[in-house]
């Protein structure tokens, strides 16, 4: 079994930033450092536990690591990949490049938020039509698609696929990042997105939990 | 990382099929075992080199192996899991569900047909709706969907996804079963599914090759 370098893994560990870029070694990454604010579960339990002030890394790494970097060194909280794109259309996406904001530098004032999220046996049992429905504005309902629309000027979002990839208690790592004047924005949309009148996918979340940060480096 | 058994995974070694039941260890399993006939390159070059007569095994299992499975014992072909459909119609998968055959049990007149594929870089750039496009009947061509249902009643089929869970020189794991005398019907899928005046999509094909087996037990 060869290495396919067409994708970015993301592994993001609780500890030390240099132990975590050792972790690299020889491969091409990219490494953000974050500091701890607080974690909050909003559905289930959070599947993590982090103290204020802790240290947070994200690596991103141009190849898979061995899962021996599982068990030593710093602590793997969980990892996941950009994946190709389920339910958007050639018009929403051509609608979003336009509109949305890219990625905010570190700083004191640069918020960065981590939203794994399950979804139901029964979402993942649904075709595709079914499930795409969920997205789209219908009924009055504006749907998942538009709610994000509305903020992806002030709110940077990443999304990476957990699901078969890493066999984790979640499907998707959501990330955000916004500058702090930007949270009630923030909050908004997460409110909206979990308000099943406007969106009725937020009905098949099953489990989902929120780790607050600032982004230092 | 915990390990999650909503899903099931399938490895495909060459080897023993004992020593393959042996990684498999505490978890739950099912075990094919067959008789290779002949390896064959369809686009760019077969990914395998198998022996006539050679045995390769398929292992079910509902839980991940460790990534040292792969480096000793039986020689790891390949690896990979079923995931929700993507692309599928909830009318196309109820057409489906009616018309399509079981498993056919091992015997000296039952073929198996695995044919590993990847698509090209820029297939996976395309939007959701513009993928789908090509799995729908339009324009006088049957597309996919259409012409796979055509053979359902006589070609057993399943499909693993490898793109982001295995790192393989592939993206899908097809596999096929059916009795040696509908080997005509299956050529006729193969050519039909190939000819990209009937579907489109095969043109986004980049690498396809075919290992053809008996299904022994």
């Amino acid at each position: 079994v060869g290495t396919d370098s067409a994708w970015t893994w993301a592994y993001f560990f609780a500890g030390d930033a240099d132990a975590v870029r050792a972790l690299a070694a020889d491969r091409k990454y990219s490494l953000t450092r974050y500091r701890v604010e607080r974690v909050a579960a909003v559905r289930g339990d959070a599947g993590v536990s982090l103290d204020e002030g802790a240290t947070l890394v994200r690596l991103e790494v141009a190849a898979r690591l061995p899962s021996s970097s599982e068990k030593a060194g710093p602590r793997l909280l969980f990892h996941g990949l950009p994946q190709h794109l389920q339910y958007t259309t050639h018009a929403q996406r051509d609608d979003l490049a336009k509109r949305s904001r890219a990625e905010v530098p570190a700083s004191a004032d640069t918020v960065a938020v981590i939203i794994p999220i399950r979804k139901s046996a029964a979402w993942w049992a649904l075709p595709h039509d079914d499930r795409q429905a969920h997205f789209r504005s219908q009924d009055g309902r504006p749907g998942h698609t538009a709610i994000g629309a509305e903020y992806a000027d002030r709110i940077y979002r990443k999304l990476y696929h957990s699901r078969y990839a890493a066999e984790a208690g979640h499907d998707f790592i959501t990330y955000f990042e916004f500058r702090r004047a930007h949270e009630a924005d923030f909050r908004g949309l997460l409110a909206s997105l979990r308000d099943t009148e406007k969106n009725p996918e937020w009905g098949h979340v099953d489990r989902e939990y929120e780790i607050w940060m600032t982004k230092v480096e």
